[in-house]
């Protein structure tokens, strides 16, 4: 029976999809709890993730690496989070703690809420990553003094919150309660936006100046870092795009506006105006990073 | 009189500027060549650059830097470069090199162009920078490696471009030749668009977002890096849209467009359309930075 009531040091976790968000957070559990289980439907993942020491066994099937588990984290994309969600209910034991790691909540929550109520049910989201993918690419150091968000349901109990707490703070991240709703409107901004920006500089430089081969010599630091994001797993971002589309759309719309604004500020020459927003972007952003 | 044809070794630099970029580029050349004289008009920053060892010696004013120096290198934001290329006509020595490290081409090479034919010129703009402003964020190191674009006059004699090779080279950086007005429509885009793009995500979530407390405890790294060049130094930055408004418009609308393609696929959940889209892009991501 699971019992995510117990000690951190007492949990066997089992991992459910060895990416580059998997594959990080078994390697930094690894060793700070009782026994990592890993799932993933390729096999060859799998074997990696045991040669990289990132978990202390594999599981053959889903159904294999739940019964064991007393708290239970689904790592693969979003809609793939949800269709698990979907399948798994009678292959846990009571007590069993289900958490993820998906960039959106509400989808995933409200699967979540379907699960039988003798588990347990809570949301997360680690706030880092790369532009990397697969477990390769994974890091057990990835959390290490980040932000973890957790998103409690109506019927997450005390108990299962504080064992979330405690696999947080066990992966070196800060936990954060914001419900879920909440969680989708501000990543929408703050990491979704982000990307599409990225993609759209991307397009634009390969739609106009990338025909001048001399343009490959130039990209300088400010490219790099404005489209890093670009180069996120795609099935990652689709399924995280797919399921927060309002708040995305939401937000590209006033970057638009924003975007458009400034434009027509250089076009006009109105240099007193651009200044000033300039200069409020400017502290802004060192308010953001002091 | 002033000699550019020299070895580098021989070489008298007088950096005018000493702000990050100027006060970075005196300190790598410190000890490549005779002499660095650095001017601003700011006699702290002088004297800072001076205890720092970025240069062998300030100068009091423009008019004393000048009369020694082999090689002028103009380092103030691009339309303080114009105003003292308009000034210094009467002051240079015979022979002398003078050279720019403006962002923008097309304007400083016409000023260029205006200077006695006694004297010899050439524009050039390394890729590099930071998000930081002024002597204190000065950094030696600051070219190693990085492309620094030479855009020659039909004036500009062989001997004048080897020695604006040479002192490429000096400072550790990789000189590449571009014409002016090309050099302008490939930073437009590589360059001055990710500024402006980093400034609308900045005033998106200030607009937003920014009102939820909670925000600014999850402001990820992917917001971190797209956002990071909209804290660059505000009369740098205007200056540079100013002098290179066409080109900065033009790549904005271009990329507007983009956004609103990307945005429209969210919108529309075309999954099949975006998944293509956003896979092209993360390949050309991919192929800029191998």
């Amino acid at each position: 029976m699971g019992d995510a009531t117990k000690d951190p040091v007492d949990f066997t976790v089992t991992v459910v999809g060895l990416g580059l968000m998997g594959g990080s957070l078994a390697g930094a559990l690894r060793g700070k709890c009782r026994r990592v289980i890993g799932v993933d439907r390729d096999a060859s993942t799998s074997a990696c993730a045991l040669e990289l020491g990132f978990v202390d066994e594999v599981a053959q099937n889903l159904s294999a690496g739940l019964e064991r588990a007393d708290v239970v984290v689904l790592a693969t994309p979003v809609r793939a989070i949800i269709d698990i969600l979907g399948r798994i209910g009678p292959m846990l034991q009571p007590g069993t703690l289900v958490m993820d790691i998906g960039s959106t909540k509400t989808q995933v929550l409200a699967a979540m809420d379907d699960l039988p109520t003798y588990v347990q049910v809570l949301g997360g989201h680690p706030m880092c990553g790369k532009e990397l993918s697969g477990i390769a690419a994974a890091d057990p150091t990835l959390f290490d003094g980040r932000t973890f968000i957790l998103s409690p349901l109506a019927r997450t109990s005390d108990a299962a919150l504080a064992t979330g707490h405690a696999l947080v703070r066990a992966v070196g991240a800060h936990p954060l309660e914001i419900e879920g709703t909440r969680q989708d409107y501000l990543v929408g901004t703050i990491s979704h936006l982000p990307y599409l920006l990225a993609c759209a500089l991307v397009s634009t430089a390969d739609a106009t100046t990338s025909s001048d081969p001399l343009v490959w010599q130039i990209l300088a630091g400010g490219y790099r870092d404005t489209s890093r994001v670009a180069g996120s797993d795609v099935t990652m971002m689709v399924d995280i795009l797919m399921t927060n589309r309002d708040e995305v759309v939401k937000a590209a719309r006033i970057c638009q506006a924003h975007l458009a604004e400034l434009t027509s500020l250089v076009e006009a020459g109105n240099e007193a105006a651009l200044r000033a927003r300039l200069s409020d972007i400017r502290n802004t952003r060192k308010e953001m990073y002091p």
